[in-house]
């Protein structure tokens, strides 16, 4: 849980312009839950242009787990103005993952010297977003009254493929009460452009998921007995991707170190 | 307005896939407003892969206008068999137009001969989806007491651009009861798949539309005492699109000639 010191450090970054610059110097190197509060912020994929295409098209197909937000011009780190303002995708974010052949090699506050002049950069949906609609709504966010990561699931569930992108759905869980789990589902669902709402509520044997106390990322939470497990599509689906086809090149955000855009949470409300 | 001639025709394909193969037979070979009902019909666009990228960026940067439901793998004229199972985009829809240099060359109700090896094709969200969601709601809309095309207008508003792509945001235009504004936007707002909420209320000049009598595509319609002009992005923006930059190679379907998925309008529903 936040303390007092912490909330303070959060807030002082009223908009994304300012976390953004904050992020830039150096000066916040932590992960972005919390920073510019009612703020978007999106997971970042950057490959070479020659897989880009398919890539588009790969998320197109799947839209749940990955909603694209904004995809730069080839070569160019700059999202478009809608989503931040002077941004550059090379050095806004506090934390980089490095991809090679699937696999991280290499973590990095700047990747600047890494950007290539064919680079092409995703900006994807990222469940911040509906987490905080879920928290007005009075709905209840396991992992975040423990404090702890969203635990999150490798499915038996295909995504559909596009061109050389093909792996397995994502997923994320919030135990949520049963009264409450139609709630969960009308919220999410306004929100389609991060994630929107559940892909399975319930069962996760349906899923192929054997343990809900082991994640394969993220940290377990305890389910109580009038809750049941609701599943989410999760942004972590390209990386899961990338390593199951063994990816030649990409770099992504460091998970929870996400970038910061200008617009509201509620401009993405469907 | 359809006799009850026509009614039967239209209702005797129940299904995309009946529609499909009516049109592919050369047994149906009319505008297919009101064919298979409740099934989302789709815009085409075939365009040389060496463009798809920067199109498919184009339409991601304006999707008011352009909503993406499918892109095929280049080279292939089958569409995702979610949206339509064992369908051919170059024999399955009635009437296609063949642009060269944005214009208009010719007008074809089969290309197999005219695919190439990298065309990809894009469907793309048509309104004939909110339109049935707006009859349900108890909407008046005017063309179709009429039994006319919607009347549509080129804006002055820009589309914001992608690689090659730029052009004039296209609006259709329905006059709505001042009474009932707010229910069709609450109502089109829950297709965001299909043009979703309007882009402008009342105010023609506001779009820089100097005469709702004189549409640039379609039939003017009256607009009653009681009502105000409600103008939604079109996806015929592709097509003007196409001409603004005099785009050496398009294929599109002749306006009201759709594509017909297997999908339900009620599954568009966000």
């Amino acid at each position: 849980m936040m303390s007092s010191v912490q909330t303070d450090q959060y807030t002082k970054y009223k908009t994304g312009a300012e976390a953004r610059r904050a992020i830039r110097s150096g000066t916040w190197k932590g992960p972005t839950a919390g920073l510019a509060p009612g703020h978007v912020q999106a997971n970042l994929v950057i490959l070479p242009q020659t897989y880009a295409f398919d890539f588009l098209r790969f998320c197109l197909r799947n839209p749940k787990p990955c909603p694209v937000l904004d995809v730069t011009d080839p070569g160019s780190p700059h999202p478009n103005p809608y989503w931040a303002k002077d941004a550059d995708l090379r050095t806004d974010l506090p934390r980089y993952w490095v991809y090679e052949r699937g696999e991280v090699v290499d973590e990095l506050t700047d990747i600047t010297n890494h950007w290539k002049k064919d680079s092409v950069a995703f900006l994807i949906g990222c469940s911040f977003t509906f987490e905080a609609a879920m928290i007005s709504a009075g709905l209840p966010i396991r992992h975040l009254e423990y404090g702890s990561n969203v635990p999150v699931f490798h499915t038996n569930r295909p995504c559909e493929p596009a061109g050389i992108f093909q792996g397995p759905l994502v997923v994320s869980m919030r135990p949520i009460p049963s009264r409450l789990v139609a709630l969960a589902v009308k919220v999410t669902s306004r929100y389609p452009a991060v994630h929107g709402s559940p892909v399975h509520i319930g069962d996760p044997a349906g899923l192929g998921i054997s343990d809900l106390a082991k994640p394969d990322y993220g940290d377990a939470v305890p389910i109580h007995s009038n809750e049941i497990p609701v599943f989410w599509a999760c942004g972590v689906t390209p990386q899961a991707v990338a390593q199951a086809i063994r990816l030649p090149w990409m770099i992504a955000h460091s998970p929870g170190h996400m970038f910061i855009t200008d617009r509201l949470n509620t401009e993405l409300e469907a």
